[in-house]
């Protein structure tokens, strides 16, 4: 038997009903799409508009006052004890993927406002108000920009983003005023940090850790930030049959050594360090032929971004030790660097003490893709929420999380909430 | 100060001017090309024909006895002492690959009408008869068919290969009749094995090794068998970001640790054996995802067949223990097996007194490109002599050996016939 829940301040929604209506809007939500068959919705899509008016409807049925900024978010609050009081912000984002699943992004809309519905029908008003937003942008799926609506929250969103065009031409700044937004009010969607206690998000792991601990929740350290490199080596081709083994400058044999040191850095690296060879080719690829070169791509990511950069570095220096020791040539290009967002350690002991309350073992673990929090890390503390989902499988119509995951990770932001408590300054 | 040289029957020629006139007459042979500028001559063309009555003047300027097979083939005879007697074998093959170098196959052909023509000057007769070919087709560029000169040599050439089509659709047997061969008289240009005293090809090496130990002639041990093979790993496709390193099965690692091993178990076996993975592939192939499939080919060459054998059937399971331990499906296909040809230990040792003879330290290699002489090694003992190359450069128009290389192989080709003994019987 599991020790008993601390008590609340009131009645504790049932987790599997609260899993069911999480379910059974879940549904509702990815019904609203562009495609006949499957879930696509884009920012600054009728979809989008049809989508925050429904879940206008569940915050308000919540007790919360809504409005829209600027930048299309949608926002949802729930007054505290004395009004104006900070604000606990909790939410993701309502845009998806192609052919995406139901959970990712709109779990972290519909489980707030379901906790917050709890705390309304219980009449109870905390120390610090709640609001749920529902972020107009984070996949970038039609302007190949990511994160516009928490970037939007932060003061972040600038020309850059708004000049981005869709494949029909038309600017961010453009689908947003006709959306209702106003590209030149901007600065009106930047929250300032003292309106804010905590940003707090839920979303589905998208891997396999929960799953193989057996655990329904857990908390997310960081958020990782990642390196991307392109890796060529240069050797010398040659008859697979006339030159000897000890003669050979084989720039595939390179890679592949490269690839394995690549593995066994992030592997004992630890500390949810992991990097992956997406791509390699060999030329002039042909099965007689010693390969006189061989391109490959490197996607390093580390939730500690001074390890991750020192990483890299000794990532770089390893691949050009195997050149030098092998003959070959090499030349790295680095694609693409981004820093990581740590999560706040009093978040994750308040979140802790919430997972605890409903008898579920406290695991932490790194989210190796990004997320809106990675944005409102700028302006605020910042936590996640992760809830197991099946098999690791996201961007996908077989995305899932169960019920009764749910309704757990529903019952933990309400723990949560309900036990708020700013820390106390310099402690 | 090297040893002196032992002593000939005969004034050898110069090196140097027998390395000239060996390049003068490869000069001529690649004017006669298919191609205005640069050399292609493939079996059946009016290019093959224009080089044989090149070829079949010096043979005759060299007091050789000229014929052409049934399979187009020439052949010069240098008679013996006693005519009728055994005779030594020489040849190599008159056609080319595309924008071929000038060396490959002709050296062959050229340097022992040298050598016979030296003996031919200074009238001396042999114990065995000395017969040069020229065969008419070993590259198989046009009928994709290798080795049909040599292979009509050993009564070999049969229906399959009479019935290869070239991309106008024309048979051998067709281009064969029409350039004044006889496919039904075929058995007629095989060769009884009691009629041969030894087959000798002189080749360029196709490689690095002479080059890197400098000298300019080496002696082959054996053409290489070998075993190509397919591999497609499958392992588990994931997010590069949200899959621990513990959790992965990830088909990319395990092909590189693949291609580490057969490069390990080639370094390891030495006595010649190579091994090369030429392709590689990843799939999806996208930056961020682990690849869930990795597919590549390995060539593997060793001289001894046993030995070759053995370690196909070692690599083979070391590739399967390498998707056991990281969770991966395996599929190897055998896309082609072929048996080598040793060289002749009698053979090798004359070789080696030839070699000596000029001061030339003797080196044993063995071939790992395939020449005639894996087809006569079906009727005849047989050994070859290299000529160091220029980088290890062939099938190319900037393959090169040099004057003086070429007037030393010639010096160690007359060296070797004018000390020729058959071995004693069951010696």
């Amino acid at each position: 038997m599991p020790a008993p829940a601390p008590a609340t301040a009131f009645a504790m929604p049932d987790a599997a009903e609260l899993g069911r209506e999480a379910l059974d809007r879940l549904d509702r939500l990815a019904a609203i799409s562009e495609q006949a068959d499957g879930l696509t919705r884009r920012f600054g899509t009728p979809e989008h508009a049809r989508a925050l008016d429904l879940i206008e409807g569940w915050m308000q049925q919540a007790g919360m006052a809504t409005r829209r900024d600027a930048a299309a978010n949608l926002i949802g609050r729930y007054e505290a004890e004395e009004p104006g009081a900070r604000a606990v912000l909790m939410g993701s984002h309502q845009d998806t993927v192609r052919d995406a699943g139901r959970f990712d992004g709109m779990l972290g809309i519909v489980l707030p406002i379901l906790a917050v519905e709890a705390l309304h029908r219980a009449g109870r008003r905390l120390p610090v108000a709640v609001e749920v937003i529902a972020f107009c942008d984070e996949e970038g799926v039609r302007f190949r920009t990511t994160l516009l609506g928490s970037k939007a929250v932060t003061g972040a969103l600038g020309p850059a983003e708004l000049g981005a065009r869709d494949p029909d031409g038309r600017t961010v700044a453009e689908v947003l005023r006709d959306f209702g937004g106003d590209p030149d009010a901007l600065a009106a969607a930047a929250r300032r940090p003292d309106e804010i206690a905590a940003y707090i998000e839920t979303h589905i792991e998208q891997g396999p850790v929960l799953e193989a601990a057996g655990l329904p929740v857990g908390i997310v350290t960081a958020i990782v930030g990642g390196n991307r490199l392109q890796v060529t080596f240069e050797g010398e081709a040659g008859h697979a049959g006339t030159v000897p083994m000890g003669r050979r400058r084989d720039a595939l044999a390179a890679a592949a050594e490269a690839v394995l040191e690549t593995e066994a850095l992030a592997t004992a690296a630890g500390d949810g360090a992991v990097a992956t060879v997406g791509r390699i080719e060999a030329e002039p690829g042909a099965i007689n032929v010693i390969p006189g070169l061989a391109r490959f791509t490197v996607d390093l990511r580390l939730p500690d971004d001074d390890a991750r950069r020192a990483a890299a570095a000794d990532l770089e220096r390893r691949i050009e030790a195997i050149a030098a020791r092998r003959g070959c040539r090499v030349t790295i290009e680095r694609l693409y660097e981004s820093d990581g967002a740590s999560c706040a350690p009093w978040l994750m002991d308040a979140l802790g003490v919430a997972i605890a309350g409903e008898g579920v073992e406290v695991r932490r673990l790194p989210s190796g893709a990004g997320h809106d929090a990675m944005a409102m890390a700028a302006i605020s503390d910042i936590a996640m929420l992760f809830v197991r989902c099946k098999a690791g499988i996201s961007h996908n119509p077989s995305e899932s999380a169960s019920v009764e995951d749910m309704g757990v990770a529903g019952r933990v932001l309400l723990r949560l909430l309900d036990d708020f408590a700013m820390p106390e300054p310099d402690a």
